[in-house]
């Protein structure tokens, strides 16, 4: 279904050419590639097409849910704009968007825990993604030190911590 | 922590009464009770606090991740809103928000696909939840006919359905 679409998104790559170094430095340089995505013509191809056609919110996001890829457990949920899902599609290391910060953010670029992609996941209607990850440093994903964001459950009304 | 707060969100049960009836016939009968979830009053309420204290957007939403309760796969990403949370908190059974239709929305009022909640996480800062789920009806969660939503994988920058 490639062909209903007039443009599509360049592939995934890991090159390690300078267009592609960590994103740290790149924030404010213009990419060279732009950080735009075609749009489903129809419902058909949004569905079941095979060109990646994000939609993204009005604040130009999407969600984005981060599982370990050795226990499946959800380790956070957060949000990508076109230029962090373009970097986590080249670089395979996942990329987000802070929208307290209102800035591109490479996991783990202080932390450690840069999350490897081990697999990249979009659904039906094509407005959030999964990815299945490795994370790295000590393996947590959350800034309060737990593993996964949701160490905490609900029980009879009240939080429970059981990270 | 739950001394922090001035109010408390009303406890889980799975009471039979007619309070706690199905949604479907509830919708637009106010509710018996508020929809309404007390504010962390700090960061150390909000992120290590007993109470549950959701941060909906500004269009009084919450992200919420179903997952597999048996096999830990991804199942749909979905939006609350606080009257979805306190239904799924009260009855058992995944209640959504859906923006398009702008509704509440039983899952599997229709389909059958009634999710069981077997357990509901809630992250770090309290705008995001996880429910494990057992879904019922045929399996599958999603309206195109996958078992879950995120039926596709990104491979060299193409979708290529793997259910």
């Amino acid at each position: 279904m490639a062909t209903l679409y007039r443009s599509a998104p360049p592939p995934a790559t890991r090159s390690a050419g300078p267009e592609f170094a960590p994103a740290g430095g790149r924030r404010h340089i213009g990419a060279m590639r732009p950080n735009t995505f075609p749009t489903a013509p129809d419902t058909l191809a949004l569905e079941r097409g095979a060109v990646l056609a994000p939609r993204f919110n009005v604040e130009g996001l999407i969600a984005a849910v981060a599982t370990d890829a050795r226990s499946g457990e959800v380790l956070m949920l957060a949000w990508m704009n076109a230029e962090a899902l373009r970097l986590t599609l080249e670089t395979g290391e996942a990329h987000y968007y802070s929208r307290s910060r209102q800035t591109l953010w490479k996991k783990g670029e202080t932390s450690g825990q840069v999350q490897a992609v081990e697999e990249i996941r979009i659904d039906c209607d094509q407005d959030a993604v999964w990815l299945k990850v490795v994370p790295g440093g000590d393996g947590g994903a959350c800034h309060v030190g737990f593993r996964s964001c949701f160490y905490r459950v609900v029980e009879n009304g009240a939080l429970v911590e059981r990270p």
